[in-house]
């Protein structure tokens, strides 16, 4: 397999777009990272998106941006995995270049959301779960993740409050990313006053909803310059599927495919956990956060519920987390989160991040994309050139 | 690039299932692929699905179908392309292989559409043009594909008539093939007398909704006998866009994306049009089987429309299409549809089609995919072993 490496990134600010369509969204984010990556051409676009078609009346993305960006006639199409849709996008742009069919591609995630908000867009998130034996029971999206705190909080013993630290630590970053919907801090007092969605979770456990777009560029890495200290190595990008439905799993905490492609990257990339410099997770509920700190194998809930007390996943701790305000500060445009991500990821690889929230010499960066609760998963390892 | 083989086909009759459900007929007709392989692990598959969200409330189709056939665990997504969904799902199966990283792939093309019928169905199906510029105005599929044959009308010279011997050929074809959703002829009284859906097309001139899953299972080439008469050699898939609003377009009667194509995949095979011992082509809409010969470079538009009286395209004929009863005859479930193309395709390679049908030792074949009104296209080109 030919080795492929990330030359640009772009992305819009995520926030409420009432005035711009997904096209729009799609077209700069991939314009903003054909800037960044000093080129004007490409041979593949693969976009990221779940809800189009149910909430904007909108397939056939693929040919719809490609068009509107201004590259009428090049390989493209919409790829679609729940809440990974974004990540999984990513891994078929990676597949076009290391297959050496493409010399130049884009995976660009969008979603418009909020226009749609209430029943609507709750609606269009269950689509992730299974619509026979889930959602038809009147099961919406963060019920089915309600139901698996529910569960931890009663086989293991904690402390209920210290899911609060997750999302505080998420708004703390977020503030100093420019492009994240979130720019206050949270306190523990808010998060106990915080309004219940779905017991026990409250709305201060959950990310928002969000409209946004973000794109990366991609080539082989044969063709860049490896002194360019801008270039990012993709060292992998696995993908692994579980069950849709919760009922199905024998052990309703065990995050099946979080397990299957962290251990598919690390054998991949050659590295361990203990080589990453950060870990850019998909904190949608603070329980998804916990549960796939120890799924990945980096410690047990438990213990994630405790380090984050003593700065274990600060900017300047031992494993720094949502580092850009992940999926709680910086929210969460579905489609596009997965390659959010990635590109927060390759910001900090590069050394570009705000100060306050720029990782010391990071050199290996994990981040790690869930659709549906835990149906399916991709996790992606870059390393930067420093 | 890795060369790849199929070595799998499978599929369940195309016909309108009321009792059946979408994960029932992806996974019956990848099971059946499997079967059909010699097989019973993969470790990989795309699913081509359009309407899933709209129509069903299900997305995450490719985390659904492989738990539901008993593959949980296996990397899977869907793929969107709109009406080229299953063939642009193909196309990233054929990917995955060529990268290296996969041994053994499925592509699986499945919709839903008949329980859905009248407005619902045909709102999603718009869902394929410009949301914001076509449908908002009101105009359905079939409307966009009037304004096409208006303007083919218009320009040339042609005896509006001759478009019956299309969907004539198609229905005479889909007698003997047991899976097709029709088993009648047509006749040319009955076209004339047919209703008008939007004028000038009727209801014979386009292809019925309808309810269906194809599969194939990919292969490295080098992984299998090549004395194997049932292996078919993906010799290449190309995948091209257009703009996808027909206004965009200098030149209505133009498929662009089908000239770049077909192009493509005749340059990556290494063949010439002349080569071709059968075309399955997207005969969603007749005027669409005019211009796909047209702009494959096969002949023009007018001359179609006199040699398929002279049986040029029976199977028996120079270069037959739609052997197995096309779209028109066939049915088209619409993300289905490049896959069972693709089925077909491979069953006449084999030499395995039912004996009226099956065209005399044949050697490659080209399928044709067109997504929207020509803005996804996708062409593939098959060998066999004879």
């Amino acid at each position: 397999m030919e080795k492929v490496a990330i030359i640009g990134i772009g992305q819009v600010p995520v926030r409420e777009y009432w005035d711009k369509s997904l096209r729009e969204l799609g077209a700069r984010a991939l314009l903003n990272a054909l800037e960044d990556a000093g080129r004007d051409q490409i041979d593949g676009l693969y976009v990221g998106n779940m809800m189009s078609g149910t909430l904007s009346e909108q397939e056939h993305l693929g040919a719809l941006i490609a068009d509107y960006a201004g590259f009428t006639g090049v390989e493209s199409l919409k790829v679609e995995a729940a809440c990974a849709s974004g990540a999984a996008a990513f891994r078929q742009a990676v597949l076009a270049v290391a297959s050496g069919q493409k010399q130049c591609v884009a995976a660009v995630g969008v979603e418009k959301l909020t226009e749609f908000s209430g029943r609507r867009a709750s609606d269009a998130l269950a689509e992730a779960a299974d619509a026979d034996f889930e959602t038809s029971l009147g099961l919406t999206f963060v019920a089915l993740n309600a139901l698996v705190m529910q569960r931890f909080l009663y086989e293991r013993k904690v402390n209920r409050d210290d899911f609060a630290l997750f999302p505080m630590l998420a708004h703390r970053n977020a503030v100093h990313n420019p492009n994240a919907m979130f720019h206050h801090e949270i306190t523990f007092d808010q998060y106990k006053k915080a309004k219940m969605i779905a017991e026990p979770i409250n709305l201060l456990d959950s990310s928002p909803i969000a409209d946004g777009a973000a794109a990366v560029i991609i080539v082989p890495a044969k063709a860049v310059n490896a002194s360019n200290k801008r270039i990012v190595d993709v060292l992998a990008s696995a993908l692994a599927t579980d069950s849709i439905a919760l009922h199905d799993r024998p052990e309703l905490l065990r995050l099946k495919a979080v397990e299957q492609s962290v251990k598919r990257a690390l054998d991949s990339a050659g590295i361990t956990l203990r080589d990453l410099s950060l870990f850019e997770l998909h904190d949608a509920f603070s329980i998804m956060s916990i549960l796939s700190l120890e799924a990945s194998g980096i410690m047990s809930a438990e213990e994630a519920l405790q380090k984050i007390k003593e700065g274990y996943f600060d900017i300047s701790g031992s494993l720094p987390i949502a580092t850009m305000g992940g999926l709680k500060g910086r929210g969460h445009p579905v489609g596009a989160t997965g390659i959010y991500q990635i590109v927060e990821a390759v910001t900090q690889l590069r050394g570009q991040a705000p100060e306050p929230i720029q990782v010391a010499h990071p050199k290996y960066a994990m981040t790690q994309n869930i659709g549906g609760t835990g149906a399916t998963v991709v996790t992606t390892i870059l390393k930067g050139q420093n």
